[in-house]
């Protein structure tokens, strides 16, 4: 399938969470048996062009095509986690939200030194999230040159967030518009 | 590699989340990617021969081996969420904790009346999200007749609640204790 079809299999929820927001539903993607097949083979394309030697996907929505490519490609995957999760002792990184604070964390004996590691989520927005989970895997010793996102939003920016710290960006479909 | 070689990737962590519970923990065996990639072999496996048309996983660590079977087989993913996280109408449940209680959620539209669904987890033990799973996609019309999981651990009882509720339970391995 191309990811014009893909794109096609992305629900518009809108006013969600708020009143102005259109929210873009993976769930029914999911629940498409090839198109989610076919989502895994476009990003694990793109994750082994980028030389990944092992996938890192956020808590939770992360952990679904993060896994989906660590297995198309053979290697391993790192979930990076909310707070408290992991049962060893972690190294984690604070990031701020529209309002309050988030922290993420990751067994710190998961990446290698100087290992190439492939950040991959369902969704780029402003990027918060994603910079936190780059600058964390790099702590670790990764080196973290590539994300892939199933749906980029460019206008929120995070995009142009993240290749401005070095992090190339690639997404399977854009959507317009929040 | 045998079911033997995976149980050696699971990582043992003593007095987490309290005193006298032996954690067993995943992240080890994710972070293999040989390892990773067999166990979805196993769980898509048993999957098959249950007759699965779609795969059910409990967030946030059902996610990752859920997909990972759904993807092996060509079929759909349903998300099983905790509250608030779908953009839509939901259908839920709430069941009881140790101490006060959990509500899941899933998307009624995400199931075909009379669908044959399989549950994947990482691990069982008591049983009680896992049975509450089971609830929920009965109600939205699914038949589950079976339930996957990578760790047992049969002391605490869950896979015996789970057949009483009849749900076949199959899991990789087994460790005694809690």
């Amino acid at each position: 399938m191309t990811t014009d079809e893909l794109k096609a299999l992305i629900r518009t929820v809108p006013d969600f969470p708020s009143p102005g927001i259109q929210f873009r539903d993976i769930t029914t993607l999911l629940g498409h048996g090839a198109g989610l097949a076919a989502t895994m083979k476009h990003l694990a394309k793109a994750a082994e062009l980028a030389g990944a030697e092992v996938i890192a996907g956020m808590e939770a929505r992360g952990f679904i095509f993060g896994t989906g490519v660590a297995v198309e490609l053979g290697i391993g995957f790192i979930p990076i986690r909310k707070p408290g999760k992991l049962p060893i002792k972690t190294i984690g990184v604070d990031y701020d939200l529209e309002y309050g604070t988030d922290r993420l964390e990751i067994d710190p004996a998961a990446i290698a030194p100087g290992q190439r590691v492939v950040m991959v989520d369902d969704l780029i927005a402003t990027g918060g999230t994603a910079l936190a989970a780059a600058d964390l895997l790099r702590q670790a010793g990764g080196i973290v040159e590539q994300a892939l996102f199933v749906i980029d939003l460019p206008e929120l920016g995070g995009a142009e967030k993240l290749r401005s710290a070095g992090v190339t960006v690639d997404a399977l479909m854009a959507f317009d518009g929040h």
